[in-house]
């Protein structure tokens, strides 16, 4: 048996499966961001049919078969003789892939991308106009569809665990629950004690700048990151993303806020930050788990990575805010330090996109313990804004005044992405984590940023995590890195230190 | 049988087909516009994966035997009872699709799509640094796989024949051949004619009006066309284009010469043509060939309608030149008459794409004569520039002094399209027998235009040529719609009335 060729013929398949996926990421992008909005059913339509193939091609007899050729599907013993380390990791993790797609039919796969398609509408009508009892009846078929998906997938514990594992395979509802136990004590205490502390003026960052101003700073300073250009590119739609068709083709976008012009430039570096991990992985592998995210957790450790670390620290701005004050004269009369603490004030809000670094993760633990609930049954949807307020109250002391600004916030349930949120978490860990290892590796990087010199951070991302791909899980990526399982102690100890200096604690 | 259900079935497929070919679509648009530039190899990638795909699934056997099902593949004779009149014509154009499509293999199929995607790109690089020779080795494969096409698809006279079907099946070499020899004698009649009078002042289009101004009046022109909202927008590209995923996504793109205005707004007026017979084809019958242009030169018969009969005509400017006076100060002191004739202004140029309406189909003819020769075999690829170089020289009496401006000046044969380039000539023939008829059944069209009404144009073009898809033939279409086959006299009394009055011969 030629083992090369059978391995080259299995990537083959799956390359083309990566490349009807790229396929599929610029239908969702074009529809963000271009599309004219009368086109909603033929989109839907597009997106269902490509949908269906991908699952198709994943599922088929010719993959299985040659999966099969190389590994036991049943122990994961490789068959094949001879392939390198790498080859081990892609074939190990094709199998795992595969156990798990096969799991659902073709007749969930197409009723599951329906029903969401059509929910995702009904829900911005819904967000728009407050209006949850619209969207009810679409949640309650979704929640539906995510139990039996979680079922199909199987779990030992708990339902949620299913699909939990699709973005975080490194925890499960046990593990998760006793990590968000602690940081929420930890979070709440130090809420606690800000909120003891003089409020902080942020005023003069509800300025009004315009679209186009607006534009002219993003691309500033996404000129000023370390990214390659010709990869990329920025565009505005209704909530910011990131999706890459390629390493090669790795796109973001933004919304402009017309009062709160910082608001576009987080957003920048969030998404510039995905979008450096996905342009930071292997060309040359493209097509294999080699060139793919560890999970939705540590994508969104480059995020956080690159918004809150890097992009609301002060040695960031010591570098930028010369240019933005020169964009925004009214900014001249703010001293840096003003600034510095006025884009990081913490106060309880009712959305968690806008959310403080301080505040953020409470968010995210109030919608991990609500998913378990419905996912359970323990709650019903038809309670589900009541349940909601009860929350936000507990966790922040204030209840939003509609479903818009509660319940019906983010687009992710109409998505059927139940099992999501939690990586939003996990990615402030686990980036915490890698930056305590990185800035002991370079204890002058407050200085180098304060240069405007960013090049050597990439760097230090590349060879640390991008360019491993799937080779590691999450937690064995963070051992790897930081010599430390997944764990809330960085981050807790990060925003102490950092919240100590700004509100004198 | 149950013959509802048969016929069904076959459109399930061919709508299929369809959403695929939307997707390729959205792959080139995306190319032209908004891709970033680094990423070319794949995209390249993505398009010849899905082409293949598209090609499998239009000669699968699955298709074939649900086609046989409804009509005999050999003589065309429908098995199937009871089918209504539309449904029949879907079925005979299903079977001329397939025995067309299936001649090609699968392996031609990829080799064609690689070969001109890579010759793309070459092409582009040999038309900025003028180096035909770079391009030359592209060219010959090119050609040799045209004339491999032809002959796959068969011929009984020429093999040009075979390719020019593609795109407009009502011709064929010989019938064009006389056409245009018919209006090569009466153009050129007419330009010896204009040539000998005073020439026309046209240096005040050549203001520099900026890209943003220029974006504000194509927008500006497109919402007073009669286009519903939300189903179309206007991008930027190098070259203009206009491209239809369904009736209800029908894009156009513009480019933006800084010292030539008018140009924007012509091709605007252009490719709204095209994208207005896109969004006036049925949606009811989508997937099926009644939702489908006729072919290339009725297309193209839409376009020059808007841009030229409509667009280049004195009544359009009565009603937007106050308009764009006001947007560009400098024409204030410019007459409507001055203006009209300057956007009429006649003479030989070098580029197609930039030609008045008189010399335009000699470019047109130009290319049918080299077109023919390169594929029988009497010229050869390294003799093209000094072929064009002699027929611009004759046609025209001046020779351009770079192959830029020469045979490279067109993207084209780069993409394999040779038999394109006489649809842009029939499409002038056709609009001008469609406009003969229509101004007869509104005399009072140039009062309504001038006054800014032109629904009532779109709804005559809608019911008489858009709303039939595929129902006619063009030259069916032409003989239903004007009484007349397709001939050159209408076109030439056109141009002769009309250029009798600016040139006052």
């Amino acid at each position: 048996m030629d083992w090369q060729q059978e391995y080259k013929d299995l990537w083959d398949l799956s390359k083309k499966i990566r490349t009807y996926d790229s396929i599929l990421a610029l239908l969702h992008w074009d529809q963000e961001t271009y599309m004219p909005s009368g086109s909603i059913t033929p989109r839907s339509e597009q997106i269902a049919l490509l949908s269906s193939l991908i699952h198709e091609e994943k599922t088929s007899h010719k993959y299985k078969t040659h999966l099969e050729k190389l590994v036991s599907l049943s122990t994961g013993k490789p068959h094949a003789k001879g392939l390198s380390k790498k080859q081990l990791v892609a074939t190990r993790e094709w199998r795992k892939e595969f156990l798990r797609v096969e799991k659902l039919t073709p007749a969930f796969v197409k009723t599951f991308s329906q029903t969401t398609s059509e929910a995702t509408q009904i829900w911005a009508i819904a967000k728009k106009t407050n209006n949850f009892k619209l969207f009810a009846p679409f949640l309650e078929k979704i929640v539906g569809l995510c139990r039996e998906k979680a079922e199909a997938y199987g779990y030992t514990e708990h339902p949620y665990d299913a699909l939990l594992e699709y973005y975080e395979p490194c925890v499960n509802t046990a593990k998760l629950g006793a990590i968000f136990d602690k940081l929420q004590t930890e979070l709440k205490h130090l809420i606690k004690k800000i909120g003891s502390k003089k409020q902080v003026d942020d005023r003069f960052l509800k300025h009004d700048v315009k679209d186009a101003k607006q534009m002219e700073l993003a691309q500033l300073i996404l000129s000023k990151l370390p990214i390659e250009s010709g990869y990329s590119r920025l565009d505005l739609s209704a909530h910011p993303f990131s999706t890459a068709l390629h390493p090669h083709d790795s796109r973001i976008t933004t919304r402009l806020l017309p009062k709160a012009f910082m608001s576009n430039l987080f957003s920048v570096l969030h998404e510039a930050g995905h979008s450096m991990y996905e342009m930071g992985l292997s060309t040359e592998h493209f097509g294999t788990p080699l060139s793919e995210a560890v999970s939705l957790s540590i994508h969104e450790s480059q995020s956080r990575w690159w918004e809150t670390l890097i992009g609301r620290s002060l040695p960031f701005w010591e570098h930028f805010y010369p240019l933005l004050q020169k964009e925004i004269p009214d900014l001249k009369k703010v001293s840096l330090e003003r600034f510095y603490r006025a884009i990081n004030k913490v106060e309880p809000s009712f959305t968690r996109v806008e959310a403080d670094e301080v505040t953020y993760c409470l968010h995210v633990a109030l919608r991990f313990e609500i998913e378990k609930e419905l996912i359970s049954g323990h709650l019903q949807v038809v309670d589900l804004p009541e349940a909601w307020n009860a929350k936000m109250k507990e966790f922040f002391g204030i209840a939003p005044p509609t479903d818009t600004l509660g319940c019906l916030q983010d687009v992710h349930w109409s998505l059927g992405d139940f099992g999501y949120f939690p990586t939003y978490a996990l990615g402030n860990l686990f980036a915490a984590q890698f930056f305590s290892t990185f800035s002991k590796k370079h204890p002058d990087w407050e200085k180098q940023v304060a240069e405007g010199n960013l090049s050597f951070i990439r760097e230090w991302l590349k060879k640390n995590i991008h360019e491993w791909g799937r080779t590691y899980d999450a937690e064995q990526l963070a051992k790897k890195v930081t010599g430390k399982t997944l764990c809330e102690t960085a981050y807790c100890t990060y925003l102490k230190k950092k919240y100590k200096d700004i509100y004198e604690l």
